[in-house]
C-alpha cells in the first residue's frame, strides 16, 4: 500500500488529473467512480487504484493480476489524488483515443451520420453532458474547435456518465475547413443562432447533418454560423435570452432523434 | 469602504451565501454579477455591495442614494463574501419570495399551465438550468418536494441567470397531495421514467400538465410515478442508462413547448 503523497505513482496521477500537458505526453487519461472502471474498455486499461477502505469493503470487484490488479492507496492519498470532494475510492489511468474525421461518420441502426460541432466550448460540464446525451441521442461523433475544454478535463469525464468511452470525438484547429469539407460528400450544417431565421423544428435532420454549438458567452463566431446551411433558433418566452449549450445541444440532437425514430 | 471581514454587514453577507437557515430567518437571498443585479425588481431589492475597484470602473451604474447605492468593500473583502472564484464585484440581498400553487398554474400567453415537479432533486446546477430552461419553454410554474436543493443556493441562483426573479415555484412537504388536487382540477401529470411505457413525444401537452422529474441518481420514488397519469420515458440510444436531469427536462419541456406552437 501506498502511504505517502511524494511516492512517484501518486505524484503522476496528480499531474495529470490536472494538466493536460502531461495526459497528452503520456496519451492517457483519467478516470473515477465505479461505473468508469467497470465501463473501461479492457485494451485501454493501464492501471486501477483504489482506496484503501473502498478495497477492503469491494475486493470482490477485483483481479488479482492484470491491469485490473489495484495499487492500493491509503485514504489520505487517495483523497489526494481524487478530483472529487467525496471519492468513491477507484481510479485508472486510460489510454487516450485518437479518431479521424471519417470515425465521426460511422451511421447508428443504419441512419445517416449526426454529429455535434462544439466551437469553442469552454465548461467542462457542458462538455460532459452534451457528450453523454449525444451518445443517448444517436449522434455519430463530435468535431471541437481545439480551443474547447479538453475532454480529458476530470470534470468532463466525470459528467460523460461513460459515453466518452464510445462516442467518437475529433478536435481540429480549422473547424471551417472541416465543415466545408463534410459540406462537398453531403452534409447539411445547421447553426444554433439567437438571430436565427427559422425554429429549429422546421428544419429536416433525417439525411447526414450536424448542429454547430458556440462558446457559452459569446455564440458562434460569424465564421462559423457563415459556413452553416441554415441557422435555426430555438424559441424562448419572458426574459431569457439564450439557454445553457448543454441543454439547447440537448433540445436540437434530441428533435434529431425524434424525426429519424 | 469596508475593509474588514469582521464587520457586521460582511459577516452577515457570508452567512446568508453559506446558510438556508439564515437566508429564511432574514427572509432574503444574494444574488451576485451585472446582470442579476440590473434585472432585480426594485421592490424586493434590500441592498446593493460592491467591491472597490468594480465601483472605480463603473460609477455610472450606480445612484446615489436608494437600495441600488451601493455598500463598496475592499476587493479582499469582497473576494471573502463572494460565492465566485472570480467575482463580478456587485452582489445584492433581494427579499425572497413566497408563491403559493394557483401562482403556477397562470398561463403564459393564453397557453393553459406547464409545470415541472421536482423530487428530491439535489444538483443545484441542476435546478438552475431548470428554471431558466422552464421560463424559456413557457413553464408557467415549478413544484419541488421540501427535501430538494434550497432554490436561493447561491449556484442554483447563479445557473438561473435571471429567471429565479420570473417563474414561480413552490416547495411542498406533500408533493403526492398538491400532484392530487391538480389532477382535480383537470391536469394531467406525466412521470418521466426508464421504464416509461410510451415514448414522450406520444403525450399530448397541449392542456394542462406537469413533467414529474426525480432525483438525479435514483429517479422518481415509486409514490411519485404512481400518482402520475401516464409514465413516458426518453427513447435512448448506445450504452447511456440515463439523461442529466436537466437535459431530460429540457426535452420533455420543449417538447411541449413545441406542441403548443
Amino acid at each position: 500500500m501506498i502511504t505517502s503523497t511524494s511516492n512517484q505513482q501518486v505524484k503522476n496521477l496528480i499531474q495529470l488529473q490536472k494538466k493536460a500537458k502531461f495526459r497528452n505526453e503520456q496519451d492517457v487519461f483519467v478516470v473515477e467512480g465505479i461505473k468508469m472502471y467497470e465501463e473501461v474498455p479492457q485494451e485501454r486499461l493501464v492501471q486501477t487504484f483504489v482506496s484503501e477502505s473502498f478495497y477492503n469493503k469491494k475486493k470482490e470487484l477485483f483481479p488479482i493480476s492484470g491491469p485490473r490488479m489495484p495499487v492500493v492507496l491509503s485514504d489520505q492519498v487517495f483523497g489526494a489524488v481524487s478530483d472529487t470532494k467525496t471519492p468513491q475510492g477507484v481510479l485508472c489511468i486510460v489510454r487516450q483515443y485518437h479518431y479521424k474525421t471519417d470515425d465521426l461518420c460511422k451511421g447508428v441502426q443504419k441512419n445517416p451520420p449526426l454529429l455535434i460541432v462544439l466551437e469553442h466550448l469552454q465548461d467542462p460540464g457542458n462538455l460532459g453532458t452534451i457528450v453523454r446525451t449525444a451518445e443517448g441521442a444517436g449522434v455519430t461523433g463530435i468535431l471541437l474547435s481545439d480551443d474547447s475544454v479538453d475532454i480529458y478535463n476530470p470534470k468532463v469525464i466525470r459528467s460523460t456518465m461513460g459515453s466518452v468511452y464510445r462516442m467518437p470525438f475529433v478536435y481540429t484547429a480549422d473547424l471551417i475547413d472541416e465543415i466545408r469539407k463534410l459540406q462537398k460528400t453531403g452534409f447539411t450544417f445547421y447553426a444554433a443562432h439567437l438571430q436565427g431565421a427559422v425554429s429549429y423544428e422546421t428544419g429536416v435532420y433525417t439525411g447526414p447533418c450536424g448542429f454547430l454549438i458556440g462558446n457559452e458567452s459569446r455564440g458562434l463566431t460569424g465564421e462559423a454560423a457563415n459556413a452553416a446551411d441554415v441557422r435555426i433558433k430555438i424559441p424562448m418566452c419572458g426574459k431569457v435570452e439564450s439557454l445553457n449549450a448543454g441543454v439547447a445541444s440537448a433540445i436540437l440532437m434530441y428533435e434529431a432523434a425524434r424525426q429519424r425514430r
